[in-house]
């Protein structure tokens, strides 16, 4: 067994990555930008999951200062801002999948479709590919 | 934008993978149990990341009501419990590790090792099945 002190904090991928969107509002705010096209404040805020204004906007903050997420004043209405994925952002498109694939096995209650379920087991490169060209 | 009601709260993919292992402390408990040899209350609580007992002993139980891992005597100690992974917390590999993939990848503190990251890129459908079959 691997053995690390807590001193050497840097370094391990699960705690990078668990520390950056290892919540589950922010795995819905992913989700709510990949899959549901969300773009501005309000989309996140009426995605149907009671999430409140200050847990939206510090997480939001959190996801842009790490480098996932872009706010910039949106061109058609100048009062709102539109958010957008980084390239590091649409990197978190296969973990993403990954859990959709997971949860279409597991839950079952899943609105998975079938034919997406396939897709991801069958040809999941291209489906990656697909959803970050749309995004 | 598909928009969802809060009453519709079941089927999301998402919400249900992440409300089960979506948070810093179940990740790095399916981190330890996976990739690091843990099988014991102490090696998560030992594994240099700080959580306290309670936190680990919550998480520790919900993993196991959500039917990730199993907890049973320890044949070679009987005061102890010995932890381990059902069918579906080992359907969860690919999720970690697609996050230590994204890692690598952003974190220029990574400690993930250069060939692990290509066997990762290069042929993942082995990769995954190496490391389950070693659970």
């Amino acid at each position: 067994m691997v053995k690390k002190s807590s001193a050497e904090w840097h370094g391990c991928p699960i705690r990078y990555g668990g520390a950056i969107f290892g919540d589950i509002w922010s795995l819905l705010i992913l989700r709510d930008i990949m899959f549901k096209d969300a773009r501005h404040y309000a989309d996140f805020l009426n995605a149907g999951e009671g999430i409140s204004t200050n847990i939206l906007a510090s997480r939001l903050s959190k996801l842009e200062a790490e480098g996932i997420l872009t706010k910039a004043q949106d061109p058609g209405n100048k009062a709102r801002y539109l958010y957008g994925l980084t390239d590091k952002g649409k990197g978190l498109v296969p973990v993403l999948l990954e859990i959709m694939c997971w949860s279409e096995t597991w839950d079952d209650q899943t609105e998975v479709p079938k034919d997406f379920a396939r897709a991801l087991k069958e040809d999941r490169a291209a489906l990656v590919k697909n959803t970050i060209a749309k995004l």
